[in-house]
């Protein structure tokens, strides 16, 4: 069980720092895609914030203890923060790609692990979330594609 | 306008420091109380997160930025993290009921700053904001009292 | 009809101080079950308060007068008024749980008058408050026991 | 604080005190106007009655106590009741007029005070009660107008 | 059995004479109160049309048979029609007052012989047809009142 | 206009006369297919009765009267009742299905009116309770074929 | 109440064996009318259910206790188990409509006691019950009828 | 294409004017009737407002160009201002009547129009616009008629 | 009524084809439009779709038969299918665009012979797809067109 | 009052103004973000109406009266029209955002005004209005920002 | 398919004994915590009932046949009855979190036997039920916890 | 992942075949189940509709491509068209019944692959769309059942 919990809290923590991140590029985006990436991003963060407390929830059920304060996401994640005061839309949109596929490729670690342990409802859980990353991974990418 | 903005910025820090520490004891309570418990810190933690949303967009209304990271967040954030292992229900109790009144003075304090500067609907949001607070304070002040 | 307007009217203005009554405890309640009761108190002033509007309705349709003001209810009232400053939790359920035996005992014998009258509209309706006045009593009385 | 309960506690004892006098003529009207104005009682009592709640939480919140019982309403309110066996549908709307003309100027009376007292919150509440008592008073006194 | 059935359905008939001639009166009025009439008159023939099919229904769960088309309707119904061109709406009011006290003397005797027969189920449905009936009674009759 | 009347009405009175028909089945049918032809009829009657009110204000916006009286629709009505004590389920579909084309018929000549006296919102309106009549008959035809 | 209670449980009794029989029949049915019988076995399984608390409670508002184990049902309950490996579809209806008859029996019993014994609310509750068992019985019993 | 944008661009002037008018009304309404009538003048204003959209939305599906300002509107709008301090409850009644016939016969041409260039859908969209347009018609006049 | 089933049925072809192409561009779109576009795909791929099964309804209804298969669709489509492995974003709108332009004049056409066959109500279904069509054409004529 | 009067009803005269300049734009807008301003004007018109109706209601409240026509509203606007044939996608933003600033201006001035004047109920509305104009402008300048 | 069958019936079975201990519990309770217990059994039992249906039918569709009637509901279950006329409440909470943990550990063999089949809808109805099983698990262990 | 690709996209395609095919026996139905069947195929034909959006969307999120046109579907179905003008209800359900069993038997096979290639979100999905598929796969054998 203890290695379901270490492999599960830090995507929790990242969960946290890339909802605050989505709502960072949310709240200081600028130019003439404003309301269409407004909008994103905050469906975006809307989907990372519901993926947490089912998470947190299901260490609970299986014994272990999740997170407990800003200090403990900020020693737990793997996520660089971006404090700059100025960011181009298409870099946000790129960052945040950055920042999805980082998670995922956690999830899909955690599952083989939960998998190994025969935690089942843990790695079900996982597979949906993973799903609601790639469709962001999916938005993100097609996005920053150059077309015409 | 930029005192206004660094008023507020440190009540939405505090804001997302204080609904960790709710979502925490929301996850790690214990004893018979831990139903009814359960669903107040619930309750409690929607309604800080609730308010976030709208003093980080109004802080962009009046021209200033917002918060950006986690660590942002540990910067600016006066309430305590506490990371302790076990926590009595009580006392959990307690230490949320400590951290309201905190930010219910900060939030007071920003009010008077925006009334001077005469920002009313920063101020008139605030006061729905700490109305909120307040009801949160009095609710866990009488849980803390010994009636039998 | 004038003897069944005599009796229900007494009912109303004793449901009226007894959701005031229901209130004051909802309002004035202190302690570690604080928002299960708060909750609990709310929700039967708001069951008691559902019965008024339509037994009154009910007392006009047969042709007779009902309740005019707080100085009628007070007067046609026979639940005591408590105005103590502080009431014990436990001594507020049992104070609601006497209330609510006295209202349920003054309906059983309005029923029995009303189908003295062959008044069965009336009769119907002073059935169901009732049931819901005996869910409420059994409620209260559970939780006056002693059980560990 | 002290000043700011004493204040708005006789406020929700006539806003008891109108409420039952506006279901009272919403049970005992008559006239070819009769469903327009029964409607509109029951709008009217339905609005105060949503006011109490909010203001009597407000007085807890602030450390105050409030009200306990019918008796206590009948002591602080300052509205006189009417318990007139028939009065006239016109009469009514200007008697009606009257309270919520009476209790609007104490509302204006307590924002003052709170104002005075930085109690913001609490004004805040006032000035919203007060917009829907101004709501009615001007429903009320076009209809006493005599157009034709 | 039958003897049930035999009260039963002339109330069903004349809640199809009383439903047509109060939309009658919905469609063919005139005058200033025409839109709050008009409203009550809908509200009216609703709640008549509301109380057939649970009638007709009850009459064949204990085995009888009920109405066929508009000529049985025609041959039970014991409210006379008016097919005048031109109604006064005081006169509207007052004729379906007397059509309602009509229909409500009927299902009274009803409910007496249900109750001797120890129908219960269908002496219970009678009592909340009856019970609206009578609120339709007291509005009606309210309007006819002159008061001023 | 007269003309549009003229033709308007008896499709409202053979409305009524089918909507009571179509109940009559709903109530007194039997057989393996009950509760299925149970909630056709059900559903049918509904829209049939749905179609009732717009026509009949559609002719008082043009300035006509309209239906009055149970006696009124007697007189109107062209569909023929079906009082027979019983009828084999397959019957009344057959007898539903002619009274629905019987309907369509005469619908469709009123549209023809209605266009030559160029009323079109008449005539769109009937094109829609035309629409929905085809649309039983299709039901009922389909029900009525043999196939195995 | 003794009696009253001893009258009422085995009603509770029979309403789990038949809710559990009904959900048989609607797990294992077959044949061209599937879908629609086993709509129909669901709609009913679903109202049995729903009678099941509101009767339990009752029983405890009167201060009886009521059912506690599938042991205890088994020992009250009154209707024999089927646990036949194949039923006909309509022999399965035969059965449903057996099986709510004697309930229904039980139930008109029951009332007569509630009745001796003045206890008038659950009288009143079973009446409602009773008269949702005979729409059921009802609608078992025409679907069995031969009718071409 | 152009014909029709010059006769449906005044009818949505016109339909501005009108709505301000109405609003007008039911701003500044006196008298008994006070609630009936500031009702109705909103839903009747909330009917023209809806009808403004659709219309505008049209023109531009044809290739045309809409309204652009209040100007334009003051430009095209074939309705009369009525800036009086004070009009009569029953005079407002039969402005609102004209305002609405004179819309009425504009609809009518539009659609003959439509039909001869063969635009149906505008006309269609018209049809419906115009049977609301009878229909605040019919109100407005039956409420005009001296009936007692 | 073979000539409006010949008529009708391509056009029920044809969206699906289009549905179909539409709903692959919002599959596999790029640029930074993406989410809007999206979007946009979505909401006109269900419009499209929303409008078959009425048509096919329809055709059923004047008794016709409608579409079997892929094959028959594939069979009487008269819309091209674009199978590229990549198409720009302004390129798909503009297919779209020229897709449904097509579509349109088949509606024109079969609304002609409808009139001509006096068969309304398909007439007036055509007429509201129609209406639906083209505002997506206006939206999708707008796109591409080059403002800056 | 009458000075308060004399403030608000200019910003109501400009919120008309303002509305139908957004829809203006709404309905003549061009280009590939089409859809994304489209909805955003649609949303902001909508925004600015929902603002009249209380803002007007609330002059009533106080006394004064309110707009009453077209020629009213372009006599007190202080907006210049655009009736311009074609603006450029980006100009119609600036000049919106010009527009709101220029409303948000004189809301702050009359809010000045109402809190010298000690009406407090209006200050209020006018806070939560300037709060949704500024929620505007702060939309439309980052839409016209330069990012890459 | 056969060992899969074997494998869920019992666990139906055992979730039919525990939902009825669950109902015990909720109706047989008392103490100061009966409303927060009494709740918290009403959703326990709610979430076990809802896990009936799906697995009833999920045998169903892989060809099995599932529970028939009390006595096959008795002869499986392997939870043990409680009928004793009294239990504490803290009895009650241990005796649940025991039933809950059983038919936990029996579902996780039922999910080993399904993977091993290679049923992998069933097993993933599995988890999902048996996450449900493991939230009644936490909340209830929690509850037994000594915290002060 | 192209392997994913190629197992699933034969799936959408088989998907849309068997949508239409479903939809064409709910459009060409006759007989006395004609209510029953049609609502039943509208129900199966929109539970696979609504499995296609997340398969085809699931593809692209994995970067494969996904349907373009009819022709595609065309060629990649492998479920045969039936484009009989007349089928009997009985072949019509076992037609279907077929066709479920042949896209069930791919859905297998595509998990295996998907469990191979460690994809576990599409697995994942494919057995929430085999679940509903083995559902509409129950009840069409349950119908074709000789029962009596």
């Amino acid at each position: 069980m203890q290695a379901v919990v270490q492999a599960v809290n830090p995507i929790i923590a990242d969960a946290f720092a890339l909802y605050l991140k989505t709502k960072n590029f949310h709240w200081h985006l600028s130019g003439p895609h404003f309301r269409d990436y407004h909008l994103l991003f905050d469906e975006q963060a809307e989907a990372i914030l519901d993926s947490i407390d089912p998470l947190a929830e299901r260490i609970r059920r299986i014994g272990g203890t999740t997170l407990r304060s800003i200090s403990h996401v900020h020693q737990l994640q793997t996520i660089t923060d971006n404090n700059e005061a100025f960011v181009k839309p298409l870099d946000m949109v790129k960052e945040l790609l950055s920042g999805n596929r980082h998670i995922a490729r956690q999830m899909r670690e955690a599952m083989e692990l939960c998998d190994a342990k025969r935690d089942h409802p843990t790695s079900n859980l996982l597979q949906e979330v993973l799903d609601a990353t790639e469709r962001r991974i999916w938005f993100l990418f097609e996005i920053t594609q150059q077309t015409q």
